[in-house]
């Protein structure tokens, strides 16, 4: 799609705070200033929504999702309670049964939206601390055993950030290749409680098997949560949700439908099976000026103490707006068009190398300068293709032509991430980042 | 001021399932259907930017905000890094920095804006045990002693929320009355770690003495973390700042804008008086695909390692603008107007009894319908008062007239909490409060 401004506008630190008015003074300013820098806050902010923005885990948001945060903005609703967010305690939880839907719990369960998808993993910890030793809310870590839990190599960052948060460390993390089995960490000194698998891995997009991990989870008693926030969007998909096959069998999902389903930023929903209310047991603080017994309506309704925020936005209104104006069949096309993209041929291209097929649509691939295309595979070639991907992606930030991340991973030189979202990305988008790639690095 | 509109429109949680179409189904619609939800959405809301809206510690936000939060919805920037939020980054800092020389860290220090009040008192929490024990990060509490900290009788609840996910426990948090002393906690088998002082308390707006709570943390080595996230405003007035005399004596400060300063939610700093990266090294899990050392820029700017969260929002830009378009004094007046107007005379009227002279804008008072005004102070008296409230509060919702809160607090049979904010809000509309009020309530 033809595109009729850049992707970014780089500037250096130094020479972007020179162009921005930043001081705050004792005085106002005129109106005309203040739209001033509203016109250079979008001028030289990345454009999420540009076609050719592939490089992270989500895209600018939906046109209607978009109405719908201009809604939430102007009217300020805050979940504590019914009172006070009617509409959205209301939506929230029809947006949430909707989810658990597709993921498959037919009795329901329970869930909250909360500020992005690490919050929704160390929900899920817990949780799970909270289900097994309830002791810990009261008495803390102190009155238990060395809690251990178990996730896979590719597991996002966040999973050692809750462990570290908790209190649980990050050592305690123990991190399994998915083949590996669970069995023999029980000992006398260190309790395993729980296994969080990933549905969709942030670099390479690949899904752990939850089957599996379900039954090592099951004879061990250990509490199972999948990270599904980029990868639950496949659940949309007929042609696709079997990526997460098992995942019904779940105690916990996180799932962030501001990734794929572009619901715009933060819309994180953390869900769980359990149907006794262990989310407001393990969390309620019972805030007085709040939570009064003595209400005149269903205070069921009041589901603000099954958070640890106070103050909580209506982020799962323009999801919902969007899945109605859309309807579940175009969100459904939509996931299949991104997977489809995905599995276009970079392959085919000279001097373009899969890292490996795409699972999901992180499409990760070196490319090879004509220079370098006939030096055989040894570490003189890896080191010298290790510096290929950071300079182009500097020549490609300094044009604004488009955006597309890189990265090492384990033993593979730095490589290009691109990230399929957007339902307007066509297959002369990806064409295009082929030869700009091209066209930015030949002469390397 | 006379406004066209109730505050709020209340429904029963049946009545409003009815009156929404919230189902989600396959087909989507029509965009005027999608109109109407957006109009549904605003009539049933609670109008909190309405002049009588006095329910919570905040109301809807500022104009200029408004503007500011609509940028960053339509260009949904994520603070990671500067490459991906490049005015963003800047911007947040200026403001971190602004906000450090009101609390009068005179060599700065280090912050981070983020989901709410009580994140930041998580923040503070963890970074307090962090200095003290670094080794928490990698290996848990379980290579520590039984951790302990103190804080206020009046501290908000999200204290006693943190102490719990941390993994500290909530019997860890101990209450004490602001003139006892902290000395004989220390044992083997505890460490007091940490004081959380409150400015400007949730209920009673009132403000614990920080200089002497920093003189008996400097003399127990005791991390001090001042939640200012109501009563922070506080240091823009010149005239009321000495409610937080001391406060650059902390060692960390959550100070929310989006409460008395009308920034819109979720607008909350934590800021530390660290300049040695702590912040950083506590929190950072160093993700690869996010925070390559092979830039080509000062990747000291990449600001998202410091965070709890991976995507983030740019929730400084909207303060920011507002405090831009208005200026400093303009934001010293309106705080200065909020406090004279909750010190207008509630008591000089009949039947209104003030529980406490306001100290900030929280003004917390009963309403004695006539016919209990002979019956003297006694159990009888104040168990009939218990029911004033409630009723009067759901005959106020059921008209929409205006929003005020009540509780019962400690040994105080439930009152009414009125919170003033909004600069538009005038003697009429205070007047206004008492009359309908009494209007409600003469009956009972």
């Amino acid at each position: 799609m033809a595109c009729p401004y850049q992707v970014c506008e780089w500037r250096s630190p130094e020479d972007l705070t020179k162009l921005l008015d930043l001081e705050l003074g004792e005085a106002g300013q005129a109106p005309a200033q203040t739209l001033q820098h509203c016109r250079d806050a979008i001028h030289y902010s990345v454009k999420t929504n540009h076609p050719h923005f592939f490089n992270q885990l989500y895209v600018g948001l939906d046109h209607y999702a978009m109405v719908g945060s201009f809604v939430t903005d102007a009217t300020q609703p805050s979940l504590y309670t019914y009172e006070m967010a009617p509409v959205h305690c209301l939506i929230e939880k029809v947006v949430l049964e909707k989810m658990m839907e597709m993921i498959g719990w037919v009795e329901g369960g329970d869930g909250i939206f909360n500020p992005g998808g690490s919050m929704s993993n160390m929900y899920a910890m817990n949780l799970a601390r909270f289900q097994r030793f309830p002791e810990v809310k009261e008495q803390g870590l102190s009155a238990c055993p060395r809690l251990v839990l178990f996730t896979s190599e590719e597991c996002h960052y966040s999973v050692a950030k809750a462990a570290a948060f908790l209190g649980i460390g990050t050592k305690n993390v123990y991190v399994v290749p998915a083949d590996q089995r669970f069995a023999d960490f029980h000992t006398e000194y260190a309790v395993p409680f729980m296994v969080s698998a990933t549905a969709g891995t942030t670099v390479l997009g690949s899904f752990d098997p939850i089957e599996e991990l379900a039954d090592v989870c099951e004879e061990h008693n250990l509490w199972l949560h999948v990270d599904a926030c980029w990868g639950g969007a496949a659940l949309l998909s007929n042609k696709h949700k079997h990526l997460l096959k098992g995942v019904q069998r779940a105690h916990s999902v996180a799932w962030n439908p501001h990734k794929m389903l572009m619901a715009g930023q933060q819309c994180s929903a953390f869900l769980v099976r359990d149907k006794t209310g262990l989310l407001q047991r393990c969390h309620s603080a019972c805030a007085s000026y709040l939570f009064q017994k003595d209400k005149f309506y269903d205070i069921s309704c009041d589901t603000g103490d099954k958070s640890i925020q106070c103050g909580r936005k209506a982020d799962a209104f323009r999801f919902w707006l969007m899945w109605k104006a859309l309807g579940t069949r175009e969100l459904e096309r939509r996931v299949d068009h991104a997977l489809e993209m995905a599995r276009l041929g970079i392959k085919k291209r000279d001097g373009f190398r899969l890292l490996m097929e795409p699972e999901y649509t992180n499409v990760c691939f070196w490319y090879i300068p004509p220079s370098m295309r006939k030096i055989p595979d040894s570490p003189e070639f890896w080191q010298k293709v290790e510096a290929v991907a950071p300079k182009i992606k500097e020549r490609m930030m300094k044009t604004g032509s488009m955006m597309v991340g890189y990265q090492s991973h384990g033993i593979n030189a730095n490589f290009f991430r691109m990230i399929i979202i957007s339902p307007w990305v066509s297959t002369k988008d990806m064409d295009f980042v082929l030869d700009e790639i091209h066209r930015l690095g030949a002469d390397l």
